[in-house]
């Protein structure tokens, strides 16, 4: 009877990346990819999809099956997507079940029965819904979530992969830079800093790993939770010019003033409707000149921070492999709806734990840095956020170089042979 | 007779740094002192200007013999200028003596004559003052300059110290943002780097070095010596995004129209009058979102580029050492009015030695890009110029880390008890 051996070929995955990318995603997909060799009973294919769910949606899917071991552990090494993302938004369900439909045509299609998804909180929303709709439309999926996000702001976890690194880089260059514009300070009293960081402050707060006492640098952080007294700002931009010569300031790229209302905003926004900022070191750097005259530089890092994988950060690439694993050996168990998350654990020396978290909770919150985590003037890290900061940073993982440069592998990505007929994304 | 024994003592170096610090130039400081220490018999001690040549007119001098040979050995790590740098100007000449004057009695005072001036242009030229006006004053010092700079535009040498190391960090950068914009390509299509460089385009072009084929970022580079085509450039990057999926640029933070307008500029001037620009590349990115609607990120390097220490460059550390230690083997000799500079040598394989160039020279000249390192469209470099900045980023120097940050040694920087009057600095 051929057709119930054909049946019982183990389901494959449906694995993709979402959103902002981060310097150590791909070892998230590395820890996917080999946790279900694993299992060859359990798991056929892992199938990525091209740009995220763009490519489930049209049945552009990367084959793992193809690519070495080589290749697949070299996935250690690569910054940004290596599959590609996307800030997609699928269809709101109570409008249109078109794209869900679709979805699970071509799950159908490729033996599909897992479905992974790595990114923030938005497509923590589209895998919860993607869980529940599945059943309904008759082809029920273990649906998870897999957590990144450079900007740690998801809910429900100590830290999210990707973080780390972004934080060990801006420390790393608010310590470098530092030593810099000291030795400028005659000619240049002002140094900013703008991190990113739309709504929480953790990338910016990360800076203050670099100080080991009060004079050194970050001298001011800025930080979207704390609305932005210009004038209590600029008097602490004057001490510090007076007392050691110069001023380095970290900022966020999102601050709003008292009343509420974002000091720098583009005018822009993204496919989920978000407002675009950036540019707002130079409006901080203008109001310090027009005040004091002060000579200034400033720096926008964006992307150099979160893909500056040259710097590897040995803590994070472990957590965003573990996620990866837990993330396959959750899906086996069937759990579904919720997200592979890390946790610390108790106890003086740092350590860490996967434990799991309900993806709706994880879709709908948005994690801010605490007020105990904030200095009481505004505009600083207290010890406690230095403590919960110190251990995500540590560890190096320098990747190889050839010819004065990192080598970052390259995989074959293989597309698998469309079955189904094209399909015209909505969004 | 004790005054001609005390006359005999072996005179004193004054070494100091000036203008924007590099990533390597304290190995220059390094080289220079631990050269001195191995002619004990022809020099006394090492006096270090804090602030450049203000500390020479205020006579603030750290004593290099008061720092252990670990120390000195560490100077290799540490990024911007471990002794402090400045934009000073002196007074013209022909307009007042006093500052020189001054110079010539801190100089008798400490038993200096030596004179280690380590800069760019500005500083070759109050070098080459010096050298002149010491014997007029009758304390005739040996002057000579020490290359760095990490713009690459000083003329008579192949390349300035402290080059290498910034032309490093942003070949790595654009390689490591390259791959992360091309997997957000559907969500963001246009990136923009904007590096240093006022009037010359090595910065920039060293991104170039990130490329192997067509279609890898970056895709287009803006020099400041070829004026910005806005219609030609806008056609190109819609190409880009049309074939690619996105479009990378790299900018100088200086162009100019083709009436000559400079596109950016911020309305600051510094010591020496220089216009300061800032902000090219949300300019660039606004130019392109009103014509296509792309939407982008950029980023402004500034001085992150240039206090990359955690990504040495060996070459550049190599060279940047030579310099100081040819600087004092020269200044023995007697040689005057000149600078130690890197020659590349013939031959297929790398190879570099240190010639001298008179400071005069390299006072009054700028070395941009010549015009066949630019490709015919302005927007890329050639193979030629490949070529010439291959060599120039090899070779990784990886610093110490400690707690998840690169360790940067400090020094006791003891000053030296001072024996004049209060001077009051003129600028």
């Amino acid at each position: 009877m051929p057709t119930i051996t054909k049946s019982k070929k183990p389901a494959n995955i449906f694995y993709a990346q979402s959103g902002g990318v981060t310097g150590v995603i791909n070892s998230t997909a590395r820890g996917v990819i080999e946790t279900a060799s694993k299992y060859k009973d359990k798991i056929g294919k892992v199938l990525i999809g091209r740009h995220g769910i763009q490519g489930l949606l049209l049945e552009e899917l990367y084959d793992m099956s193809k690519e070495n071991k080589k290749a697949i552990a070299g996935l250690h090494y690569i910054p940004g997507g290596a599959f590609g993302s996307c800030r997609y938004k699928l269809t709101d369900p109570h409008e249109s079940l078109a794209e869900y439909k679709r979805i699970i045509e071509v799950c159908q299609a490729h033996n599909i029965k897992y479905f992974l998804y790595n990114g923030g909180n938005d497509s923590a929303d589209t895998t919860h819904k993607l869980a529940k709709i599945s059943k309904k439309l008759g082809h029920p999926m273990t649906c998870i979530g897999i957590p990144k996000t450079m900007d740690n702001d998801l809910a429900c976890m100590d830290v999210s992969p990707g973080y780390g690194s972004a934080a060990k880089f801006i420390a790393t260059s608010t310590k470098e830079v530092g030593v810099d514009i000291k030795s400028m300070a005659p000619a240049t009293q002002i140094y900013i800093l703008e991190t990113m960081g739309r709504h929480a402050g953790w990338l910016a707060a990360a800076s203050g790993l670099a100080k080991q006492q009060d004079s050194d640098p970050p001298h001011i952080i800025l930080m979207p939770e704390v609305p932005l007294n210009k004038e209590n700002f600029l008097v602490k931009v004057n001490q510090c010019v007076k007392k050691y010569g110069y001023c380095h300031i970290v900022t966020s790229e999102s601050l709003r003033d008292e009343n509420g209302a974002h000091i720098a905003e583009t005018g822009q926004k993204d496919a989920f409707g978000h407002i675009q900022l950036g540019g707002l070191a130079p409006i901080l750097a203008n109001m310090i000149y027009d005040r004091f005259g002060y000579q200034y530089h400033y720096s926008i890092a964006d992307y150099i921070q979160r893909a500056s994988r040259h710097l590897g950060c040995k803590v994070d690439l472990q957590q965003a492999y573990a996620v990866g694993k837990a993330a396959v050996e959750f899906a086996i168990k069937g759990l579904n709806g919720i997200a592979p998350v890390i946790v610390r654990k108790r106890g003086k020396k740092y350590s860490w734990e996967i434990k799991t978290a309900s993806l709706q909770k994880i879709a709908n919150n948005e994690r801010n840095m605490p007020r105990d985590f904030i200095t009481k003037d505004g505009m600083g890290i207290t010890k406690k956020c230095y403590d919960y900061l110190y251990p995500l940073i540590q560890g190096e993982d320098i990747p190889p170089f050839k010819n004065g440069l990192p080598v970052y592998p390259e995989l074959k990505l293989k597309l698998v042979t469309k079955k189904l007929k094209e399909f015209q994304l909505q969004g």
